[in-house]
């Protein structure tokens, strides 16, 4: 394959639903002499969502002027529809926050580190420092912002302050994606709007069983026979956003809430990295609630 | 084979635990000759189970005798020790609470038909009679038994009247199991005592996800990219009773109610089957709110 | 839903890959004001593939019309086209063959019974005469054609002779599917490649995995830790066919033959039911000896 | 949990099946007081095998000890039992045999700096030394033990020589477990005799299919719907030892050759991690070509 023939021009675009849409898309790109190498539609609940991705050698220009000529089909489409064209020749960025447990921190490194993730890592946020090693020793900074502690008096004010030092270091990457791998505090609202759609956070449970903390220790209280994980956008309303993928593994009578989260963990490492790459991949169209994955 | 060798035994033993039960019970089989095909055994929360299975031809006499000779062992651990002597050559029976939904009935009607389940079917009982036909083309009893309406204004009372028909059927035929095969009535508390252990449900999501009415319409409300269904025993508690097995389908944002149902019924078949087979096997331990499930 | 407005014209093409193909069909729909429900696409190897599914009554006309229609624009795109044109309204109609194992035949009544599978089933074909009860207790008419035994000494004679029996049966129905629901007799050649694309397997093992007879011996023999059930075109060459859907569960040391044969039984009535519902809905394009499979 | 409280002593015993194999060995266990955690039993083709967890602290002398009065328990089931003593707190020791491919190694240098696995990690050898630094960061010490290419004229000679290299360190170590971790180089017979239920190979398809060189471009080739990896012992014939464990994810038509790499390695990787686990915790006992994996 010559360089580059696997660049890709990658448009998402969703609307009210009616007729002729995904002809008036493809004829765009038909008279651009567009090569689509992955078309996928969807409609539901008279909402209409496609994405499209085309050769970047088969476009005469760049993205900027593609974006800019797609810009006035999605306007014939009226003010709800939403757009985005990008190009996969520009590598998306990261920053992931974790706290102590390291499986998920640990998975998504190495599949960086092996070009399995089309993603570059800007920065990883600790409110412990336990992980920094590990961080360091693949190139990538590390950034410890202390949370106050249970028994802290001025715990509340604390808090805000530290999630204030998290915003800033973040925000100063204009990261595609804000990882929570196993982060274990509670984003603020403020943040989760801010960050909306681009905070992917991963809960131990299948969702909505339980919600919350210690989701094993609930799993094994009640007898299920399939522990899960979910992938999540996080949102204001505690672990009730939409939903990217969830994945299950068996547990039976013998399974202890320790074996639990031994196992658990090799669901949460995959659920995650499937969910991070499909929204790093612009396959994940969020729609209230829901999610769209074109995969 | 000769005829009768896949006879077997089985005996199923739970107590407090400490050390010396697998010893004093395989020492009993040992001192009869008793050739062990199956022995399972667990202990969580200080309790210990087990679940033995013998050639019945390895033992010098029937299964009342052996019952009689280990209750004696039984009482050697106390008042809390629970136990049961069953003899695969003594079929297990069966009775069906169905409303108008075919597919698990139809399901386990094939499967005892090919001799696939170790079961005798003796009655299927409807709230309905659409599914008649159906259970007389297996040459099986059926029995209406009308529910009271919505708008009936007497509704409660006939509802306890019709729960009363059910129970004398169901209690004329002793049975092992009462399997609730998409029985849409909710089992009234005293019934679900009575039956303890053997009232057999199977609720169409993973449990504790989506308790209580169209749970299919609930999960596609959340966007959750698994359904799945849950074999319990009935318990006053609705849907929150032992769970027997659990299983789940990937769905995804093309899946409208309308196919989750269908795609949702071929878990519901399954689980429900294997479920009711664990039972009537004596695979299932059933301690506090949780079960064991030797299988 | 006003009635029929389910109802769907399904277009499947494909052709050698290049650009402007996806424009050019939907901007034929576009015209027409087609109301595009389901559109998926796909290449590879330079091949171009689609599904299109539109509502019946956006269209101003039926489907002979829209047949002819299309097939003005299927041609310019060359001699090495396929396409198809049809019409949920028209029911689809199946054949099946069988012998003596009945749970996929069970199945597959039961899912047409049900109104499950899109599907109206003209006969059921024996070469053993045990399932006739069940099939004619489902309204469906059965044909018992013997074939010779293994001891037989004109033996290829008499198949030759029975198979064409069959193929006067089958094809008076001109049916979309023969399904072969374990028919225990190897499809000669002449009647693969008359029935090429129509006639579907059921084999009872993961192809490539275990091929020929007795896979379930094979596989316990090998000791591998899933077994698995493949629905795949019939083809000349035996069990070696374009594959339209594969699944696999779990076994362990503790399993017999006997019992990898019953629990295999759950995948093979799945995957059947799963393969036979997706060349219904003109979901599989074969290409080569693989199928596209817009699911 | 007091220090020490979840050290076992854990036996493993199979020989010809016979009564009363259970009984002697519970007894035994038994008047020494020990407390059994786990016990597993199973029988198959006229051979029996167990494994049995002790409490340490529940048996009154040293893992030496127990051994040496088990070996006359043993001894009493004639010459062809075989048996285990281990002990949890004695820890087991491995190395690893790489190649250039990260992933599998990754993995496990993940899942024991995290003590997910009961190993000591003794060295990795690797016939390339592209994966020395990520194992010298983990403290690990690193041989490079080069091969001879493709197109050296003592090619066979020089692979000897390499061998015996290998050969020397890994025996340097006495290792529980020799792990091929994407090793891409055919281990020669008497490595495979010497390391027999040793040496632990993960293959990167569901075995029996696809044996030997590129699987996945076979699995491609072939149009299946599920790919797999099966971790088994190493022998002399081929990818076609004992298997430990198996499995699978689905696949499409989408999929191109590149696409099941990656997506493979999330199989091999878990495969591995629970095919070593259970070796190294005494679950896999071996017989003929089979397993039994108490887990």
């Amino acid at each position: 394959m010559e360089p580059g023939a696997d660049r890709r021009y990658v448009i998402t675009f969703s609307c009210p639903d009616r007729t002729g849409i995904v002809a008036r898309i493809s004829g765009f790109l038909a008279e651009l002499g567009g090569w689509i190498v992955e078309a996928a539609y969807h409609a539901s609940d008279n909402w209409f969502f496609t994405r499209q991705a085309v050769r970047a050698d088969s476009v005469p220009f760049g993205v900027d002027e593609l974006r800019a000529r797609f810009a006035e089909v999605a306007e014939e489409f009226g003010p709800d529809a939403t757009w985005r064209v990008t190009d996969t020749g520009t590598p998306k960025h990261a920053v992931l926050l974790v706290t102590t447990e390291p499986h998920c921190l640990h998975d998504l490194l190495g599949r960086i580190a092996a070009g399995e993730l089309p993603v570059t890592l800007d920065a990883v946020i600790g409110n412990h420092d336990t992980l920094a090693p590990l961080v360091q020793a693949h190139g990538v900074p590390f950034h410890h912002v202390p949370f106050p502690g249970a028994e802290d008096p001025k715990r509340e004010q604390g808090k805000v302050a530290s999630f204030e030092k998290v915003r800033q270091i973040v925000d100063g990457f204009e990261p595609d994606a804000i990882v929570l791998a196993r982060f274990m505090q509670i984003l603020p609202a403020h943040l989760c709007e801010e960050w909306a759609g681009r905070a992917i956070n991963i809960h131990h449970s299948f969702l909505p069983s339980f919600m919350g903390a210690r989701p094993y220790h609930q799993a094994h209280q009640r007898g299920v026979k399939l522990i899960g994980a979910t992938c999540h956008y996080a949102t204001a309303d505690l672990d009730a956003g939409p939903i990217i993928e969830q994945d299950v593994i068996r547990v039976d009578h013998g399974d202890t809430v320790a074996t639990m989260v031994r196992r658990g963990r090799d669901i949460e490492r995959l659920v995650l990295a499937r969910g991070l790459r499909w929204h790093l991949e612009d396959r994940v169209l969020v729609h209230g609630n829901k999610t769209v994955v074109f995969h």
